[in-house]
């Protein structure tokens, strides 16, 4: 049997001047690009060329969506309404999907990012609202999101196709959450242990908490970051071991 | 023979809890609404809330693309290069329609504002990156523009269709061209002078320069300014007027 | 024995276009008038237009601190650190200064705004920040609140002095806190009841609760709202009221 | 006889997330830096870092004020007025004011960042605007500008200190004016031959423009990037050049 992940990448993070990330080189290890939308990160600009480098390299977009926060990255808590949630979300889709129309290529999925996925994550009020602009949009739409996590639910008894993430580069505790911490953007993972840690999931679909003992996930696409100066040279290690230990990387359509 | 004109008005250029001009109100007299789209004025909420009224109204809906600098109001000359022109065109647009998209309406067309438009108006190169933006949108959008403009030259030649606009709050200088001057934000036109000259328009294709002798303009659109406090009053009896002359208001797809 | 009260005012909370408040009116009925930085609203502009009418009317102006939130005018809830709320006060209350520096006016004090002033209810570690930069700026700077609040107590051990703040067009709870609701925007006081408040509270320095129980405030300053169509008209009467039941209204130097 | 030269930087151009530059280790080999305040880049939190820097380094700090446009780092053209371009100024030389009297350090002095400098450079009107800003903050102020220059002629005029500056990494034309190219930011100098020219600057008062011939200027600052990747090490070698040719780098003060 063939064992398939998506490898996912949040991708156009620069803004104006300021540049994040070799996304040129990173998108070739991709097989989903998330594009963020000039609110937390990205402009007009970015979201154009980066459309670009996702269509030569075949990679599938989702729309990065983020909190009205550029200053904080959009990693601020902000009290958003349902109503907010909902046409934030609309609004930062349909701009990132003119340049797709453009290109020619279908919106794959939405992903929330920072501080937006948290406040969704604790909130079924907030999901519910998530769900529907989803819905609203194009219900063939995936919602990217890290498990386990109540939207999950809230998605799947709405009819949106929810997409679990794994985070192979951050901690998981033992009841399968992540652990979200500063020091983790200094630390940078060995790339063979990566490719173990995910050739482990898809074999048993389970990680290994940090106490020891593994917990399950619900996950079909793993999260990679693109903005370290070693990124490059990691995704392509990860490729690499992956593709020895038989595991395909492809497109989440082609795994739900 | 039944005389059609088309009447437009800038909607949704509110902000946050910042509001300008009585949109619930205008929206009922009005054949075409652009809408702001968060850069020069509107955000999410506000555009959401139009694009329902425009609906609600059967009124046909543009893109009011401005350039990025709210403090301006996007009346503040800022050079610009054909790329941003075209880009800015398009993450506006896109993001208007995804409202139009849930709310099951077509867009209609492009109206550049402010200063964006007034660049345009000088610069053929910056012309043709707007009618490009149009064209790898959707060829069978409008582009409004105030006439004579070095623009419709351009959009004539590469396809896209353009929307002469007559201003009748404003005054024209011999060779047809609008005087914009900061004074008419205070200048109340009456109303029934208003009407005459569209009147005067409908039936000879000429509105009177101030100079008094008589200039043709290439027209299909009357543009009126909703954010004065007498507009929902004028509009009425503007309305009530090309009614008893058998002007017909009606959407541009009715004439042109 | 003389009585005495200061009354204050949120000035300035226009932003480019955009006009909120009779300020130049209103100015004319205050004794301190806080002003927006630019962060929640206001611009450089506006600034400097609101300190010489504050100079004209001889009103002490204060700075009013907002979040980096011009889209929800500074009233979402953002979770800031303590450093933020350092820096963001002295980066605001410096950005005016200039314009009163220019002036020769002396800044009287600082008062946050919105969801600023309410986290800094809820946290002794963002009130600490925020005394922190009021001694680091100027110690004879004064802390305008809303009371009762753990704010004050924090003010008071550090050193800075806290101006506590009565909301006469704004309903009371038992325990002396503000019951704020969206209603109350729409809410418009007679003036002469308020008047009455004032008058009670300068007398025996109670406010009646909503429950109708008396309920102690620790305040010297009336906040009053200048952005209601009927305000100027209200602050008349006020300060005819006031002025009847002598009253003095003085800025808050000749009080603490 | 002792030939001294003032060496400047732009500092603090980073925003939020994003890093431009090393200040760290730049700030170590100037005598002035100019920190961005927030419009064009920078934050509350980069500036306030970045004169802490400079207090530690014994840097004398300017204000870098720039248009507002945060997207294009304020290199775009934007036509403002006289007032804007005056007020601009002071708001936000106030709000750098602030961190620099909070550290105890004097402001030194006033630089106009990218297209605002462009602006002034040709409009006699914006610098007289700019030089009253100036006059009404501080008139011990200087006014860092590129050299020749229309507003150096205002300057002196109004009783405004001028301070020319030598751009050493960019090239001169024969009448001694700035050549600036987009390829520029590409090019990296040699650090000796910067040095060179510094030293011959130093000694004749004269630049070698790229036709070979030598052209006056009068300029008593030479500014720096500190934004490419090798600045720390070139800043370096210059430094340890123009001491070998007994030039002593000092602060403007100890110039003129």
């Amino acid at each position: 049997m063939v064992k398939k992940i998506d490898i996912n990448c949040d991708m156009g993070e620069s803004y104006g001047n300021w540049r994040t990330g070799n996304d040129e080189e990173v998108m070739k290890y991709l097989t989903t690009a998330q594009i963020a939308c000039g609110w937390h990160a990205g402009d007009a600009n970015i979201m154009e060329s980066r459309v670009e480098m996702a269509k030569k390299n075949s990679v599938a977009v989702g729309s990065h969506v983020g909190l009205p926060d550029l200053q904080g990255f959009g990693r601020r808590e902000m009290k958003i309404s349902p109503r907010e949630a909902k046409i934030f979300t609309i609004y930062q889709t349909g701009a990132l999907k003119a340049f797709l129309d453009r290109a020619g290529i279908q919106l794959q999925n939405v992903k929330p990012h920072g501080a937006f996925y948290q406040a969704l994550l604790k909130s079924e009020e907030l999901s519910r609202a998530l769900a529907e602009a989803i819905l609203e949009m194009n219900p063939k739409l995936y919602w990217y999101m890290p498990v386990p996590n109540l939207s999950m639910k809230v998605a799947r008894e709405m009819g949106v196709k929810p997409v679990g993430e794994l985070y192979v580069d951050m901690d998981y505790a033992p009841d399968g959450s992540l652990l979200v911490r500063r020091e983790q953007f200094l630390y940078t993972a060995d790339p063979k242990e990566v490719a173990q840690k995910i050739i482990k999931f898809v074999d048993e679909g389970k990680v290994k908490a940090v106490d020891g003992t593994d917990s399950e996930l619900d996950a079909n696409s793993v999260c990679v970051h693109g903005d370290t100066k070693t990124a490059v040279q990691e995704l392509q290690t990860i490729r690499e071991e992956l593709k020895k230990a038989n595991v395909e990387v492809v497109p989440i359509t082609q795994i739900l």
